[in-house]
C-alpha cells in the first residue's frame, strides 16, 4: 500500500517537471505580438523544450535555433537549426551556435518576439567570448587557483561574455524576449542559470576591478577594458518564467499525495545538508507524527550532500531513505521515500530509495546492519536486499531531488 | 523584536519544564485512596519534585524520601528523609537509600499510594544490587568489553537488580504506585529511565540466557539464577505520567509562539542528528516559507550531537544556530534559536544561540567566516562577537533542547 503510494507520487512528480510539459504549461494559450518569432532554445533540454514549444505556439516560428549536448538532439524539427556543442567545456561549436543565435536575433523591432528556453549547462553550450579563447582560458584558470568563490568568478566572467549577464536579452532590445527556464539550481537564481543570458546582472564594474586587484590577475588590455564596461543592471524587455524546478516538483508531489488522501505538508524546496542527516530529521519528524488521526505526507525538495568515507555502491537519495529506516523502525504505516527527478542516483540504475518501519528488521533478517552500510556508502546494496530501490529509468529531465514521509492512518 | 521574542519563547518553554511546575500539573488538585501515601522521589531533580509534591498533595505523605545526587538537596522537607548518593556511579549510599525505600514501602495494603517521582540519574543513585557488588562491577565491566548494546546491557543488569525492570513497583503492591517521570531521554522509553523501577519490562530470561552465552559472560551460581527469574512483564498497580519532557519543551515554546503572533508548526520532538546539519535542514525551510503572509514558527525538539573536529569553544545548540545563519544568511525578518533547557550548552556559559538573516553579514565585516568557525567548532566565539548567545544560567532542569524558526511578517 505504502510501496503503491510511492509509485504514483514518484512518477505525477516527475511527469509534471518533463521539459516538455513544463515548457507547455508556461507557453500554451498565450499571445504573442504581431511581429516575428524567433525560437532560441539553449541547454541540454534544448531539442524537448523546443519540440514542446512549436507544439504550442500560436504559430510557426519566424526562424529557430537549438544549440544543446553533443548526442542531445532527437531529430529534426520543422524550421529550426539544430546545433550541438560542447559541454561541460565549451568548443568551437559553442562559440559558432552562438553566433549564429545573435545572428538570427539581429535587428529586430519592438513587436517581434524572441522565445528563449533554457535549461542546464547552457553557461558551457552557449558563448560568445569577448576575448580570445586561450586568454578566457587562462582567467578562468587563475580564477581557480586564486581561491575565488563562484561570484566572483561570474562577475569577471559575465563581463568577458557577449551573451553571458543579460546580453543576450540586451541584444534582442527592442525585441521582447520570453524566458522560460527549467531550473536545475536550488534557489532558482537566474543570474546563474546558464550564467543568465536574459536577466539582469547585479554586479559592478567596480566590483569586477576590484576582484581583478585583489587576486592579481595578469589581463590583456582588451580584458581590462571589458572589465569597466558594466553589464545591464535592468532588462525592460524580458519576461522570466521559471518551469519545471524543484518547487514545481515537489508541488506535483504535494498534490499527489493528497489524491492519496495524505495531507502534504511542504518542510522545503532548498534543502542542502548531508543526506543520512537529512534522513535522520525526517524520520524524527515521522516518529514524532505518530499519534496523528488523519494520513500526513512531509515533503521536502532540494539536494543533499554524501561526503564519502567508504567504497560501496549508491547515491545520496539512497542514503537519505537508508539513514531513515534506522529512524523509522518499527513505526507502523509509516514510510520515507527519496528519488532523483533525473531517475540515476549516484553512479547507479536506480533513482533513489523506499524504506518502512519494518525495512530495518528486514535487513537485520539477513545479517546487514545499517550503520555498517552507510559508513560504507552502501546503500545500494541494503536496499537492493529488501527491495527498496526505486527505478524509473533516465527520465528527461533534471530538476534536483524530493524525499517524502507518509504515514497512512 | 525577534531577539526579544526569542527571550520570550527560551523563557516561557523553561519555566514549563521545571521539575516543581512539571509535578504540580501532573499531580494537582488529584485525589488519592483512604489509605497511607508513601512520597519516593529519585533522581538528580529529586529534590525539586519532591518539594513540589508536598506543596500540592491534598495531605502530608505518611513517610517520604528523597534520594538524590551529592550536593543535590535544597534542605529539610518536612517528614521526608533525605539521602544523597553516588551518581554516576553508585556507591554505599545508593544502596542504602534504595533499602530505605524498600523498607518504607514495605507490606502496604491495595488502599495505600506510593507517589514515586523519578527523574535523571536514578539508575546509579537508586540500586539494590542482587549479586555482590564487586560481581556486578565485573559484570557491567565484561559486557562494556563484549560490545554488548544498551538493550542487552540493560537485560542482564535488571536481573540482577531488586528494584530495576518494574521491581520496584512489584514491590509496592498491591498499593497503587502513582509513577510521575521527569524524560530526559528522547522519546521517552520509559524501560529506559531510570532503568524503569516501576515500568514493566518487556526482556525475557531466554533472552537474557542467550546474551550471557554470546558474550561468554563469567557468572556466579547465583548470577545464573538470577538470570533465570523473570521481571514484571505487566504491572496493574501501576500509572505513569510523563512531564517535563523535551515534547513539553517543545508545545510551551509553541504555545509561547503563538502569543506572540507566530503560527505555531511542531516539526519534531525527536531530532538527534549532527547539529550543524539540523541548522542547515531549518535554515531551508525558513527560506522555503519566505512568501508567507502570516508569521509562522517552526518547531524542532530532541538532542542534536556534534563531532569534533577543531579546538574552539561551543555547544550543540550554538553550532546548530550558527550553521543556520549560514542558510537564512539575507532573509528578511527570519531568525533561528536553539537552546539547552538545562542552560548549558556544551562547555560554555552560554544556553544557546541565536541568529537571524543579517548575522552572516556582520559577521563578514569582522572577518568571521562561518564555515571556518564550524570546521573549529567554534561557534561560541563567533555568536559572542555578534550578540547572537543567549545565556540564561543553570535552570534546574534538564529535558534535551529545543530549535525554532521564526519568520515574522
Amino acid at each position: 500500500m505504502l510501496r503503491a503510494d510511492c509509485d504514483v507520487i514518484v512518477k505525477s512528480a516527475i511527469r509534471r517537471v518533463q521539459p516538455g510539459s513544463a515548457v507547455q504549461r508556461a507557453l500554451s494559450g498565450r499571445n504573442f505580438n504581431t511581429g516575428r518569432i524567433i525560437l532560441v532554445s539553449v541547454g541540454k533540454a534544448g531539442w524537448s523544450m523546443a519540440k514542446a514549444a512549436l507544439e504550442c505556439l500560436p504559430r510557426r516560428p519566424d526562424a529557430g535555433i537549438v544549440i544543446t549536448k553533443y548526442d542531445h538532439s532527437g531529430g529534426a524539427l520543422d524550421g529550426v537549426e539544430i546545433w550541438e556543442a560542447g559541454h561541460p567545456v565549451p568548443d568551437e561549436n559553442s562559440f559558432a551556435a552562438a553566433r549564429r543565435a545573435l545572428e538570427l536575433t539581429d535587428a529586430l523591432r519592438a513587436e517581434d518576439t524572441v522565445i528563449f528556453l533554457l535549461s542546464g549547462g547552457g553557461s558551457a553550450l552557449f558563448e560568445q567570448p569577448l576575448v580570445a579563447e586561450d586568454e578566457l582560458k587562462d582567467i578562468t584558470g587563475q580564477l581557480l587557483a586564486s581561491g575565488a568563490d563562484i561570484v566572483e568568478m561570474n562577475t569577471i566572467r559575465k563581463r568577458l561574455s557577449g551573451v553571458k549577464g543579460g546580453r543576450f536579452a540586451q541584444h534582442c532590445a527592442p525585441a521582447k524576449v520570453v524566458s522560460v527556464v527549467l531550473s536545475d539550481i536550488i534557489g532558482d537564481p537566474l543570474d546563474m542559470i546558464a550564467s543568465g543570458p536574459a536577466y539582469p546582472d547585479g554586479s559592478t564594474c567596480e566590483e569586477a576591478l576590484s576582484i581583478a586587484k585583489k587576486y592579481g590577475l595578469r589581463l590583456s588590455e582588451k580584458a581590462w577594458e571589458l572589465l569597466g564596461e558594466e553589464t545591464p543592471r535592468e532588462l525592460n524587455n524580458v519576461e522570466t518564467m521559471i518551469t519545471g524546478s524543484v518547487r514545481e516538483l515537489c508541488s506535483a508531489a504535494a498534490e499527489a499525495c493528497r489524491e492519496l488522501g495524505y495531507e502534504p505538508i511542504m518542510l522545503s524546496d532548498c534543502l542542502t545538508c548531508q543526506a543520512k542527516e537529512a534522513g535522520s530529521f525526517l524520520a524524527s519528524v515521522a516518529r514524532s507524527h505518530q499519534d496523528t488521526e488523519k494520513s500526513l505526507a512531509f515533503l521536502a525538495g532540494g539536494e543533499t550532500v554524501v561526503y564519502l568515507t567508504g567504497h560501496g555502491k549508491g547515491g545520496r537519495n539512497q542514503e537519505l531513505a537508508l539513514s531513515a529506516a534506522e529512524g523509522i523502525a518499527g513505526l507502523k504505516e509509516t514510510a520515507v521515500l527519496s528519488v532523483g527527478s533525473d531517475g540515476t542516483d549516484g553512479p547507479t540504475d536506480a533513482a533513489g530509495g523506499f524504506v518502512t518501519g519494518e525495512t530495518r528488521s528486514h535487513l537485520e533478517q539477513k545479517g546487514i546492519r545499517i550503520h555498517d552500510i552507510l559508513q560504507d556508502n552502501d546503500a545500494y546494496r541494503a536496499l537492493e536486499a529488501c527491495g527498496g530501490l526505486i527505478v524509473t529509468g533516465a527520465t528527461g529531465t533534471n530538476v534536483n531531488d524530493i524525499a517524502v514521509v507518509l504515514i497512512r492512518r
